[in-house]
């Protein structure tokens, strides 16, 4: 079936994402408009995707639509922020179908609900090139209690939620690359990179116990390496102490370079933060309470460069490439 | 020269874009802190562009910034909303300079100045296609006086600002399509197509004058019938009193089918808005107040279906294609 027009378009796949939201005007103005709530700070992100970069062509659409917004919810999170909306852009290839976008559609009605947040405006244009997305997210925090990515102390715990390195793993089994794993394992892999867990629960009560935060995107090493930076300390962390899922290990236990790869991958999109020793007992409460498994995997110190070391039995691990950079 | 990885090239780039910008972090955050300002509804909008479609791929880089920043300041003005921030996603192309680059963010740091708006965030990403951006623009209108698309009445007056086709024009000539028409004139369309001005000033005036509002970006005679389905009105103007730029008038001494091109094609990024015909004394005033040129073109009529029709000498012109969606 062809592409309706931009207005049918927009009428039939983006119009019901924005029904409840009373400041979208039903999409058909020039902007939308938005009462933030009173004595809040705003806080807003905006991340991009391009089909064949950050996500494969032919993941099932509505995980790419959820994947698409969830992603920007992971850096509310981090910040520990709640989202209000979002707007979004799409530019649409040549061979794009109404079938595909309801599908998409479908997928961020339901993480719309999930999340508590609508689509408040943005547009639709075509391009000669792959889909690309782009994603505003609009969230707030009380004033003065957002998490940022400096304030690491000398000392400080290093803690990750979640399980770190599925989202790398999951990109090398939808493109055969874990040969020697389990069918179901590498469903499970290839499930959390379609489909991050924004950790949004976690990240709003991380204030005050938190001298750091940042989400894990880009992979561990190197986003803790902006931790450090932003403190001007180095990270020694734990390689064995890193939690990963059973399919991760598994996949390690198939090829010990994976290990090196969980730790250096993208598509995480777990929280890594930093935090005082003596708020261990804080965090095992709020492990609990907010349901996210959290592991303490190493210590901020002063010593050598500001950089991550991955040690284990003492000796630091090569790593490699330490890091996904969304440029070249 | 090769491009930088994304950190540096961020850092190159793009955080001089925000060093005036608190919230914004350095763009070093996961996400930009923004208070607004007290008591003002917050307005967001935003708009994609990509090479070939929305730019030509040699235009001027400072240009492609600049009218990335100001089709979304459009949207604000056709809402009456002053601007407070902006976010950008980038996906730049393999063959992307830091040349490039450096012109295309100069373009912006001019236009923040002129506009009074800053980067407060974003993403930037490689794609294999076309060069595509995606701003997200935040403003800021004071509650219940944003101007929207609903409200003309039946004997409104239809008015436009600036003068209409030049964009449309200048697309023609910057493509070798206005053979006929004098360099001077087909230099001073382009510069309407690269460069559109947002009505800023007189959109946040209009407030209690006009009924209803837009800006032109998909051609005039479908714009208005946008405020024209809104009100379950139709518009009848006057094609001879569409206020036409000496080069437009040009153009179409040149070829007569060019005055159809000014009234259905886009990138005007002027305001057309409705108002009642005792507001005439006042549209005046602010016309001369704001340096902006007005034009009563026609009037809101209950006769037909909610259509736009462009009359000379009394007879409906045939006008072809009614303007420009983004999808095709």
């Amino acid at each position: 079936m062809p592409l309706p027009g931009e207005f049918a378009l927009i009428a039939r796949h983006f119009r019901p994402l924005a029904e409840d939201v009373p400041g979208a005007l039903a999409l058909a103005d020039d902007a939308a408009l938005l009462d933030a709530p009173p004595g809040r700070t705003l806080v807003l992100a905006a991340d991009a995707m391009v089909a064949g970069v950050h996500f494969l062509p032919d993941d099932p659409p509505d995980t790419i639509g959820r994947k698409l917004l969830r992603v920007n919810l992971s850096d509310l999170a981090a910040m520990g922020a709640e989202p209000l909306g979002y707007l979004m852009t799409t530019a649409l290839p040549q061979d794009m179908t109404p079938e595909w976008l309801d599908e998409f559609a479908r997928g961020l009605k339901e993480d719309q609900r999930a999340y508590g947040c609508g689509l408040l405006g943005g547009d639709t244009v075509s391009t000669p090139g792959p889909l690309t997305l782009s994603l505003t997210v609009v969230g707030t925090v009380a004033p003065g209690r957002a998490l940022t990515r400096a304030g690491a102390r000398e000392g400080d715990a290093v803690w990750v939620s979640g399980t770190i390195g599925d989202g790398a793993l999951g990109l090398l089994a939808l493109t055969d690359r874990l040969p020697g794993v389990a069918q179901a394992h590498r469903d499970a892999l290839a499930d959390r990179y379609r489909l991050p867990r924004p950790r949004l629960a976690l990240g709003r009560r991380l204030f005050g116990v938190a001298t750091s935060c940042l989400d894990v995107s880009d992979g561990l090493v190197q986003d803790l390496g902006h931790l450090c930076r932003a403190a001007g300390l180095s990270a020694d962390i734990d390689a064995d102490a890193v939690p990963l899922s059973e399919a991760a290990r598994a996949s390690a236990a198939s090829d010990p370079a994976l290990l090196a790869r969980c730790l250096t991958g993208g598509d995480d999109y777990e929280l890594v933060f930093t935090a005082s020793e003596t708020t261990v007992g804080t965090l095992e409460r709020l492990s609990a309470e907010t349901n996210v498994p959290l592991a303490r995997i190493g210590r901020m110190t002063s010593a050598g460069e500001t950089e991550v070391r991955a040690l284990r039995d003492g000796a630091a691990l090569a790593l490699g490439e330490t890091g996904w950079s969304h440029v070249r």
